[in-house]
């Protein structure tokens, strides 16, 4: 096993890592940050806390692990052969991510936390990052079949689109209706303005 | 005087609203939701607590119309004479508000305490529909002018504008680039997808 600590989905890791990344967002969802705790995790997937603590020092840097490796933020990039019906598969993830439990209480339980801890910002940093690495993979298919400049702002689409949801049912706190996915793909690729 | 409570820059409210609405504001951005007491508001604004508790019964309904009220988050919609325009201003202020103190202090805290309160929660959403609102004449006017169709959906576009502001700034820990708010109002008007 390597010396490297931090172990993600990447490679290393203890022998339960699946199952400690699964039980910590089960608990953040459950508890929220503050409730949160290594003992915790340990308990609920039946890891020794030693181990935990070996590979990953806080609690920082165990949910910044497990928000890449759990099982309840899986995703891999949409390929429905169009940038519309691709972009339309990653957005329908992102809300159900945002409307359906337990996910929605993790999203909200870290954004909670992101606001405090400084720590858990930087992983944050880190989980959107390897995101919208994964991604990219619906860009380059798009450019290649001639949908999108090769120098389009591919971050700006996925903040544009994943921004709104957030505003809408986080912050607003409404629901959204049957077609936000499709009119929000729909404005971000062809333009709201008026064709006269 | 009115026997309305709650009162609001709508009108009634006590003599010093303005004075306790900039305090809460400020105390919020120093001290976070949880650092936030009625009895500061008071100490801070030279008011006392019971004429705030008279009004506001609560903290968070305090804040929810301190976030209406205060000069802090003070908002007139645009007028520049193109959509393009107008809606750029509205980035504008959305981007300085998230990336300058004190206003960016205010928001993130609100954000990580809408995150554990549904009283506030419940003022937050009143905060948006108060600022939907007033955008709502931006758009009135490009209707008028033909820039954009009489039945655009205005909420989704603030949104996706919005959105990607906080998504980038507050969840990404990224910095704008200086065209951020150009190429973001570009792509919601004009669309993304590769003209041929």
């Amino acid at each position: 096993m390597s010396e490297e600590r931090h172990g993600t989905r990447r490679g290393d890791g203890p022998r339960k890592a699946q199952e400690i990344f699964d039980a910590t967002l089960d608990l953040l969802a459950e508890k929220g940050y503050e409730g949160l705790t290594i003992e915790g995790v340990a308990q609920r997937s039946g890891v020794n806390k030693t181990t935990i603590y070996r590979w990953w020092p806080s609690k920082g840097a165990l949910l910044g692990a497990a928000l890449i490796g759990a099982r309840q933020l899986d995703f891999t990039p949409p390929d429905t052969g169009s940038l519309t019906g691709d972009l339309e598969a990653l957005l329908q993830t992102v809300t159900t991510l945002l409307t359906t439990q337990p996910a929605c209480g993790i999203a909200v339980s870290v954004l909670g936390a992101v606001t405090q801890s400084p720590e858990l910002a930087l992983h944050i940093r880190e989980f959107f990052a390897d995101r919208i690495a994964l991604e990219q993979a619906v860009f380059d298919r798009a450019v290649a079949r001639g949908e999108l400049a090769a120098d389009a702002d591919t971050m700006l689409l996925v903040d544009l689109l994943a921004g709104a949801t957030w505003m809408r049912v986080v912050l607003r706190g409404l629901p959204l209706e049957r077609d936000f996915v499709a009119r929000a793909v729909g404005t971000v690729l062809d333009g709201a303005r008026h064709q006269t």
